[in-house]
């Protein structure tokens, strides 16, 4: 996958997606050129059904929310199609002695996720004590990361990113457009911050690791 | 600038922000742990003006344009603060044989974001023959771009965001939420897209690239 690969006009791009955009999908690119699936294939359907690049409202969401979540759907399968098939030693390779691993990356995800849900679902400042426990290392990265996050086979990384998306979704299907709206009151910073702005951020931290990630994964040894 | 500091917990990132998060934004960090500036300081008026972190709806656009705006701007922001201060020489540093450059990745966000105005506000499935000659190479980065898109001062990359991003809103400000909601009856792909994921693709396309931009950043020589 060239590391460019998520810039190519759509036109030119052509996904087989397998399986809902939830936490759990799995996201199968056969290549730039290669002919879409026929409309009857059952992947196709469950990519139709998923409306990857359909952003907008959804069942079960406020407005707002359902629009975020489209989008944090689409950028989720961006993410499982860039780790497709890695082995537990590709997760683990360090391209450098600072370089951050693949597998370190794809925790660190949801590491953030809990950190934000912390901060707007919780109201609280930051990770608790147990959540600082599993979660701290992969959220900050670097020497950390390096020394813990590692030995772990592809599913674990996807289970633990299933696994917060699916509390995110809880949540978010209990909340309204006004509560995403809502301005931080306790920020410290002089800025105004909305949660809005911190699930968008989920999001497109996302899509800022997966460009690390695919550079990573087309340096991988071998 | 740590390849991880957009993933810090906002509660440790304190920001300053010098203009409009317009494209010609320019954004200084004043790194992690650093103290907010004073709301008194001109430079965190203006941030407070751009409202960089809360998503929302903006004058001039309809509701939803507005809150794509919005995301926009901060990803914009955030990829000026990366690539604040870089020389021509080090916008042309090449991390390893196969690797772009930051300039010309630089330029492929504007690139993209032209490919994108000609599909979604003129209706096309291509460049035409003037939009390739300027964005051709930029856009299909690798070779093409290593070999001309080079030499420049950072000045010329963020002109051309700027330049791009100002047909972009001034578009975007004579179009409705139906239009943004529009599903792209050409489309070759067996999936359904729409304008609004298109252009939510362009904003999460930046992040993926900045991804890049950092990490190629923290390992440019000297």
């Amino acid at each position: 996958m060239p590391s460019d690969w998520c810039t190519l006009p759509i036109s030119r791009r052509a996904f087989v997606v397998s399986a809902a955009a939830t936490g759990a999908a799995r996201v199968v690119a056969p290549g730039a050129n290669a002919a879409p699936a026929a409309p009857t294939s059952p992947l196709s359907a469950s990519a139709q059904s998923a409306e990857l690049y359909v952003v907008g409202t959804r069942d079960g969401f406020s407005v707002q929310i359902g629009t975020l979540v489209s989008m944090m759907n689409y950028t989720r399968s961006v993410v499982l199609q860039s780790v497709r098939g890695l082995t537990a030693r590709q997760l683990d390779h360090l391209h450098d002695p600072r370089a951050n691993s693949v597998g370190a990356l794809l925790l660190h995800l949801a590491a953030t996720e809990v950190y934000y849900q912390a901060t707007t679902f919780d109201d609280r400042a930051d990770f608790n004590a147990a959540e600082r426990a599993r979660w701290g290392a992969a959220m900050s990265l670097g020497d950390a990361a390096r020394a813990t996050v590692r030995g772990h086979e592809l599913a674990f990384y996807l289970d633990a990113l299933a696994e917060v998306r699916a509390t995110t979704l809880a949540e978010f299907r209990r909340r309204d457009d006004a509560w995403l709206a809502r301005v931080d009151q306790r920020s410290p910073l002089a800025e105004r911050v909305n949660n809005h702005w911190k699930w968008f951020h989920v999001c497109e931290h996302e899509s800022h690791h997966n460009g690390q990630i695919a550079f990573l994964r087309s340096r991988l040894p071998g």
